[in-house]
């Protein structure tokens, strides 16, 4: 079995959701498991002295206008929302909380949250709001909370942004195959032709 | 007739480097001429606080990485140059001069200079370097190295960037397809699906 593509990403980051509508068709098309793993991108940009897009001159309103675009061309809606970006602390914890149990379920958390905040516009920072979005899906609102405020799952989270660091996840997605680095949406393509050709 | 596909780049420019070896078959493809336009990435770079790749933590690394795969992929050679980046001042002003007289002549110097720099890593920034590579296509060395300094040439360069900063061109290569921006060589892609589609 071959190992699985590694999809790093922050639930703030516009290029993720887009990219978190293909990713799993890409994986599956080859026959491999995508492992979502949430990470803090604030941290990445603390390493690089990155800001985020929207606060960057000229590359901001590149980026708007690319967002929509894209949008467009996937049929999926896209609204930037009033606050942006945000610190994803919560949903990212309460991802390991919920894929340690139930990884499908967690996975459809994942698009939810995306879903909720670049489709909707909806603030997802606050613990309480993470668990309104999740509540559809079944998830205790009550459990999901405490998860946000637990340890383990703090520890998690904080892992995965050490580790991404570490193997130079410096933006959001991020996606690994077979050890090989793929930066952004824009390289989904490169990645599925990568897996097609066995690498060049 | 269609209006010319806008293709702005700085000759240090790595992913121009690739992009310059596709973008003619692209325009061709769709009927489309294609508008060279060197201009000065530095210029941009100061408009956005941006630094050259290889001088950001995380991000330098990836891109050498990138750039290496990206020629494996496309069966070009590729070099980083020992001197990088480099100011390109001769080679745009020398690439304007041409321009005006000659375009198919232009095109083939600015592939020349590319291919001199990035395939074989040869500094390319002083006037007589410049020279030197435009020889073989029967360019005269002299004339050359004097456009380099004649104010007019100087101007439209500088008109260019001028023009590229005010459109958004942040980067190197951003391409214009009908007033629409496209930056990277990863773009390209898109850029081909856009002129397909007509735009989405």
């Amino acid at each position: 079995m071959a190992a699985p593509i590694e999809f790093f990403f922050d639930f703030a980051s516009p290029y993720a959701y887009f990219a978190a509508h293909r990713i799993d068709a890409i994986g599956a098309k080859h026959g491999r498991e995508v492992e979502w793993r949430p990470f803090m991108l604030g941290a990445a940009f603390k390493a690089t002295g990155m800001m985020p897009l929207t606060e960057q001159p000229l590359r901001g309103d590149y980026a708007k206008h690319d967002w929509n675009r894209l949008a467009r061309r996937m049929e999926i809606p896209f609204v930037l929302p009033e606050r942006f970006p945000i610190v994803t602390l919560a949903a990212g914890r309460a991802y390991y909380w919920l894929a340690a149990a139930d990884k499908p379920l967690a996975r459809k958390f994942a698009l939810r949250m995306f879903q909720a905040y670049f489709g909707q516009g909806r603030d997802i920072t606050a613990p309480e709001a993470v668990a309104a979005e999740a509540a559809p899906l079944g998830i205790a609102a009550a459990e999901l909370v405490a998860a946000t405020g637990d340890g383990v799952w703090k520890a998690k989270l904080k892992e995965a942004t050490d580790e991404a660091l570490r193997r130079g996840a410096f933006g959001s997605p991020f996606t690994f195959v077979d050890g090989e680095p793929f930066w952004g949406n824009d390289r989904l393509d490169m990645v599925d032709d990568w897996l097609s050709a066995g690498g060049w």
